[in-house]
């Protein structure tokens, strides 16, 4: 049975692709748009086929890029001796606007997880260890998720660079700044207390 | 300066035109829909174009239609004579949903709000009248939101159709079912009371 009408019907179908859309969230989009907002509705549509034309992979670093290389690999003012290495392209923007870090990055697209298939080949890394072999980058940094899947990724890489990479590091994990104690998961607490640093000057 | 590449960013601006959707949301939509969905973003261009292209409005009851009727109104088993008055398409669906009415709609996409200038013409209330002059209607039903805009625009529809239309009713507002008086907000409560009905037989 029609909803509403066929092209209606396929729209809510197909606004379901979007993360943390569900049936009712789609329906109410498709009447907003059609409603209230065909102008906006056509310039979505161009932007999606625009984009999925036009953006694909950096060739060095793969991140989203709409040429051969990416603004950051591009940039000839960013540290190339320096490597940190991210799960996503959404990764690399955090990192950014926290500003301070100018290296460069290499794009994981996810991490290691066997279970679903995604093996050394689906990460990417064979293009990080060309990377790596090349001996401009001095020092890794590992910045994938502190879960179990990121773990295992950055034991990983870490397993395959070492030989290559005088320096590798992984980013610290702890209490975050501004947060309370009381409020701070078990485990994140345990990290804080294994990973403790020195006071200088103690 | 941009976040991504000049696609990415339109492509996350355009998304921003969903109602619920903010800056975070929408660069997590296109992040996901070009790192995992390409297809589903490609579809999801595709049918925003088809459905702005081909759904306009049903001539007879303003209702998202792609023909000149819309399905209920082209629907000769629907009771011609009962008519209810609704704000939205979205309303039409919730009251298919529940079941059980048999008559036609009419849509007025809004409610009166002169301070944005609607007025009567913007809500379809010419075309209203027209349709209500042609005799075959004998009860409307007022399904406005029992807003104050809602309150107001049924009351303005009443007294234009008093004329015309031998009864005019509005649905009950009161408590729903399930719910528990206790949860439920003052306003409801005392329309609940000023709107109770006699217990039969009593």
């Amino acid at each position: 049975m029609h909803r509403f009408s066929p092209a209606m019907d396929a729209l809510i179908e197909a606004l379901r692709c979007l993360p943390g859309v569900g049936p009712k969230s789609a329906q109410r989009m498709a009447l907003h748009l059609l409603e209230r907002n065909r102008e906006g509705a056509a310039t979505l549509s161009r932007s999606l086929a625009d984009a999925v034309e036009r953006v694909g992979r950096c060739q060095q670093c793969r991140n989203l890029a709409e040429a051969v290389l990416c603004g950051i690999c591009a940039d000839t003012r960013r540290d190339a001796s320096l490597l940190c290495i991210v799960e996503t392209p959404g990764d690399i923007l955090a990192i950014e606007q926290a500003g301070g870090y100018r290296g460069r990055y290499f794009v994981l697209m996810g991490h290691l997880s066997p279970i679903d298939g995604i093996g050394p080949e689906e990460i990417g890394l064979p293009l990080l260890e060309a990377l790596a072999r090349d001996g401009e980058v001095q020092e890794v940094i590992l910045a994938t998720n502190p879960t179990v899947e990121g773990e295992a990724t950055a034991y990983y890489i870490t397993r395959m660079l070492e030989p290559l990479i005088p320096r590798m590091s992984r980013i610290a994990h702890g209490v975050p700044l501004g947060g309370e104690l009381e409020y701070v998961d078990g485990s994140t607490l345990a990290h804080a207390f294994s990973g403790r640093q020195p006071v200088p000057g103690s």
